[in-house]
């Protein structure tokens, strides 16, 4: 695909050394590429003058649509990127009478809220309001402004790192990207699988790739998702689409095409269907339940569920026999069987869903080894159980546990 | 700090579109960072061959030490790591006969697992074990071998994509780098503070970096993170940090001076006092209870919980009564000592905490908007509750809800 293409350069040094991640390229990387924009780069820079220089000359060179640089606009020692805009640019910094306001005013909330004097804190926020010059300030939504600049052919917008922040600053940058002709539909058809490899749709992607159409494939967590993209207007391209798609719901286990992930999919019909779920987790410790509320208004189909990582905690809650315990142990296709029953019966729902497992590392044994967990879900159509087997640490174990709870709870579902 | 330095490319449109998240750069980046040696770039690239060659052309032009390129080393048309690496070299693709040894045996691993056909599959991944003239062959975790090949001062290490074959095979690597002399030690002093923002603690952070010292500071769910980095013999740097260190335990509501994080801390105490926690959560729907549960060996601590998201749940599994429910309503500060009451007696825990509150963005009323939240901690000293009111979306309130309950649980096994 050609059209308008653009870069994100995220600045922070605790992104280069483990102490934290960057949400910020994944949002504006999603929010651009939604609207047609291709990102060609996201580089991610310490607070360093002269790599920060060296890395924006080096991508206003390759002349993008757009340049996004977040991050290092804050008052400390370290905040350096308005420095090395500036210097990139060849401009002098100014006092910008509009950031200006903006920032006396933010100032002024701070210091209530923070019980430190107005004075004193506005001679190191004072800072934020000196932009290059030829910048048009844009409105914060915390302490700094952000700000637009001319680089060449380049639009250049310079925003905090804080991601709430750029969450609320970005829409108006997006309308002005849109009024300026930049922006365009793309249509986008998402297949999702579960249960087999990458290798598998293979074939047919290859196919596909070779016909011309932009088809790209991920694995994770037992999850495959084919996602291709086409300009609107282009019927060839759609009708190529459609028989992949069909092509593949033919071959593999496909459970989405629409563009759902099984998260909307189980939510959607329990709430079409106006059923109830209830889940018992051991090993996933309640990841279950945090993610079945991950989505908002999950209150209409969720009614709780009980963590019973102890037996006793088993027992209690779940009225999971104790000779049941003694015989098969917690990590069982009984127990986790008898848990489902357990808290649809406790909570009267419809559904009730059960993770017990070795998450790992340590805990295994020869018999039960780490990655050894039982899935159960019980309906009104009886009660399915599942052995898994997963591979890696603990907290993959414990994801794809989650990711297969919600398939069973689906196939429970449809079925 | 100089030393040497390195730099990291991430291949994979997927991770520029928003259908994923890159965790390579990170556990690359944290890992050399650990070992004295500075990461000045990681670059998020596209499956794009003119793109991959000009960055990696620019990034060999720096000279870093070390350069590692992560992903495309599969077998699908848009996996085109290799091609860059030899265009960008200029060298020839030849096959490798340690490599087709090692794709070989994988190959029939695969075949056997996924069934297909050992042939068929074979005459895709043969084109894994074609490397750029001059490469060493690196053994696989998964299907494609690794390469380590020299470009000029900088070592050049080209690896899959996947998480788990990098966190597999980069040990080695890091063996061949230390053999090198190019790990060093870094010590690392972090102290972590709970209830005040970066600016009250950036007076103090100013004048240690005036003093020369490598100061670094985050703001997370209310968490104030102060990192400072030296080097083990420097006596004076020591010196300076202890000072640093004693100023902000004077100023600030520190929990944390040695480096661990308030997850640590609650379980190394637990595990101290022999003392046991359970959880009763509501608009978290069980992240507590996960959150408790990602360290191994929780359930030395951990007994469990309830997930009370209906009323019902609240009545049924905790006993709260119907009449409180009723009068305060379930987001109120009684409520949540109730629940942490009712799963403490239930579980017979030494310590019950409870969490109920709107998540939003629905749900909300003015005297009950989305982000109040209320935090109950019991133990034998008696029952604590809170009211903290969140601002940001519904995934920021149940992350920040659930920092601050960890933090009254630490109050609370510390008074």
């Amino acid at each position: 695909m050609s059209g308008p293409r653009a870069a994100l350069v995220i600045v922070g040094s605790e992104l280069l050394d483990g102490r934290w991640r960057d949400d910020n390229g994944p949002f504006l990387s999603a929010s651009l590429a939604a609207h047609g924009v291709r990102v060609a780069h996201i580089l991610v820079v310490p607070d360093d003058l002269d790599v920060l220089t060296a890395d924006l000359r080096f991508l206003l060179a390759g002349e993008p649509d757009v340049l996004v640089v977040c991050g290092g606009l804050g008052t400390t020692h370290d905040d350096l990127t308005t420095a090395a805009v500036a210097a990139t640019l060849d401009r002098p910094l100014c006092e910008d009478l509009q950031a200006r306001s903006w920032v006396e005013e933010a100032t002024r909330r701070v210091s209530e809220r923070r019980h430190v004097p107005f004075d004193e804190l506005l001679a190191r926020t004072l800072k934020e309001a000196r932009l290059p010059e030829g910048s048009r300030a844009l409105p914060p939504a915390g302490l700094a402004p952000g700000y637009a600049i001319a680089a060449g052919p380049t639009r250049l917008y310079v925003l905090p790192g804080v991601p709430g922040e750029i969450e609320a600053m970005w829409p108006p940058i997006l309308a002005e990207l849109a009024r300026d002709g930049l922006l365009s539909d793309v249509a986008v058809r998402t297949v999702r699988a579960y249960g087999v490899g990458e290798i598998q749709a293979q074939p047919l992607l290859d196919e596909a790739a070779a016909d011309g159409l932009d088809v790209a494939v991920t694995a994770s967590a037992g999850e495959v998702t084919v996602v291709v993209k086409y300009e609107p207007g282009d019927e060839r391209a759609a009708a190529r689409v459609e028989r992949l798609v069909a092509d593949l719901e033919a071959t593999l286990p496909v459970f989405s095409s629409d563009g759902r992930s099984i998260d909307d999919i189980v939510a959607d019909r329990l709430r079409e269907r106006g059923e109830t779920v209830a889940v018992a987790e051991s090993c996933t410790g309640g990841g279950l339940g945090g993610r079945l509320t991950a989505l908002p208004r999950s209150s209409d189909y969720f009614l709780g569920g009980v963590i019973a990582y102890a037996n006793e905690a088993k027992m209690e809650l779940l009225e999971v026999p104790h000779g049941m315990l003694g015989q098969y142990g917690a990590v069982s296709g009984e127990v986790a069987g008898a848990m489902a029953e357990g808290v649809r019966a406790t909570l009267r729902a419809t559904y009730g869903v059960a993770i017990t497992g070795v998450a790992g590392p340590g805990g295994g044994t020869a018999e039960k080894p780490a990655g050894l967990v039982y899935l159960g879900c019980s309906s009104p159509q009886g009660t399915v159980v599942e052995e898994r087997r997963f591979a890696g640490g603990r907290h993959q174990v414990r994801r794809w546990a989650i990711v297969a709870a919600l398939h069973l709870l689906h196939d429970a579902i449809v079925s």
